[in-house]
């Protein structure tokens, strides 16, 4: 997928990921203190989903995930003038992330991430849902002894309420795998749910914590929540189209197991002859063979699927740079709009 | 059980009782305003899992559970003079508490609570998962938002670490249903992740919602602490010599699960010939017969494993009584030890 929108304030992705990288880096000894809080076998699971280290806790890890939210949290502060108290709300966001991220394995019966087995796939369901819990109370407990004073409290009932929104949506989302016809607008809204308002959440806190005033946060908060809502579309782009080496995830995981995403749901709704043959396929009962997925993947791009998912994904990110309160001075959350409407994992 | 140890500070269990009473109607306005932060399906499971509906969202529901830990906050808070900012930290601890039920249930495979099934049993495990999430994320969200200021930040951090704390005595009370032998010491480090913590945590609440000074607040910590362990000791007790219609849960839920107890692993550690014969019952993987059951129930009690576990639970009554830091002052929290000491359900 070439980048499409961003035109002339176009930045190359190099700069998204190298951004990337420096999250990780600025999140990490944030992390490691976290996690130093607990112990035992909860330890050990958590540094093992982050990637720092294998079943045992020994040796090297996967690496971490991708840290975009953490990313917009330091990009919003460094929009609003001042990154130093930025790294707390950073870990925390990951935190909670990586909390919902544990839970929806054991919810979807995932049993592959970032190329390696599943927290529940290697510890059982008790174990993986004791984890996200976990990791759910450290992001808190990182925003109110971590973070500078006069925000934190403001910071703790935004993310909080992203993160009950996050439920809602990831409740939505589940429903759907039941439910014959989902529409654009229903899929929307489980993904502003699930996606859209922990990425909006992250560039609100990155200007609170840059002490930005009220119509700041607010306009962050609907930066990176219309980014999130492209980086949910991209994201079912990739779970049909994306490389599993790059992506870390099996080949055909959402069509498999029959996942409304956005391009299926285009697809089904394109009133098309593949739209008859790709309802067919979703309609039945029967275990989806290596053979189905890939006459569903054609099918789906053969009814406009892809193309219409592109398009969602370009408006949600044309709003987004619309919303950023002051252009100039956002280097670095539009080099992460960039990345993200090009991203291959 | 009769009352053994409050001695002269001897207040009748009604006074508890009527502490209880008027802890659920102090939370019950905050706990409305925190699940109106939800909507669609996770706030009729949350109402219909704290009491107030039936599955529907309709009628009147089964009345809520004990509300001890709420009574623990305001009866601090009492303690130290100034109840007036208490009910949003009681509530948080209530619904960090509900939280847990709602996730455990799932773990132990537990139909019924309180008399009614439990949320996993009527929506399912993934749904349950999803409410006990949003309701660990209003807890923290009421102490950010309805806490007044300058404590707020100390209560998300002593009960998130409480909640870390949970997990932790969750996951190894899980692990003991695998082991061949605990120990007490083993149980009592369990205990005091599962329960005490949390106890402990709504006694300091209460103390830092009255502005009371750091040395008071460890008090009560100490107090809440040790009446958790307390607590959990005769919840054990009742979970094997409890009357179903008063406990809510089935009867011999604990020994049909062979569940290592505190009476069941002092039974074992007796020595006695009732220990060997309760050994082999507990070794067996035949699934518990209701005759396995009460034999097991009448070995426990010969082995001495009720007398064991009163007199423990003697011990931490009377250490929380003496980490009162003003008894004259305390007369709610002595009513509440008494009603621990002598409750049945």
């Amino acid at each position: 997928m070439p980048p499409t929108v961003i035109g002339a304030r176009e930045a190359p992705p190099e700069a998204g990921r190298l951004l990337l990288k420096r999250a990780q880096r600025e999140c990490e000894p944030v992390l490691r203190t976290a996690v130093g809080w607990i112990s035992g076998p909860l330890a050990t699971m958590a540094g093992y989903h982050l990637g720092w280290w294998d079943t045992n806790g020994q040796g090297s890890g996967s690496g971490s995930g991708k840290s975009i939210r953490a990313a917009l949290v330091l990009g919003a502060a460094a929009a609003c003038g001042d990154t130093s108290n930025a790294a707390p709300a950073a870990a925390a966001v990951e935190l909670m992330h990586n909390f919902s991220l544990v839970h929806d394995d054991v919810m979807d019966r995932d049993t592959v991430r970032r190329g390696r087995p599943t927290v529940w796939a290697v510890w059982g369901e008790t174990n993986a849902v004791l984890l996200g819990d976990a990791l759910h109370a450290l992001s808190g407990r990182v925003l109110a002894e971590l973070m500078a004073q006069p925000v934190a409290m403001s910071a703790v009932a935004r993310l909080e309420s992203a993160c009950a929104a996050l439920c809602a949506g990831q409740l939505e989302d589940c429903e759907f795998e039941t439910r014959r016809a989902v529409t654009v607008d229903q899929y929307l809204q489980m993904a502003a749910g699930k996606t859209a308002g922990l990425m909006g959440c992250a560039s609100a806190l990155g200007a609170l914590s840059a002490g930005a005033n009220t119509a700041t946060v607010s306009a962050m908060e609907r930066f990176g929540y219309q980014l999130g809502l492209a980086f949910q579309i991209i994201d079912d782009v990739i779970g049909i189209w994306g490389d599993p080496t790059v992506t870390g995830k099996p080949v055909g995981n959402d069509l498999t197991r029959r996942k409304a995403t956005l391009p299926v749901i285009a697809a089904l709704n394109s009133g098309s002859d593949s739209a008859s043959q790709l309802a067919e396929l979703y309609r039945s009962t029967a275990p989806m063979t290596i053979a189905d997925v890939a006459r569903a993947t054609e099918l789906v791009e053969t009814a406009g699927g892809r193309r219409a998912a592109q398009r969602y994904a370009d408006d949600h990110i044309r709003a987004a740079m619309a919303a950023l309160p002051d252009p100039a001075r956002s280097a670095d959350l539009i080099a992460l709009a960039q990345l993200v409407i090009s991203r291959d994992r």
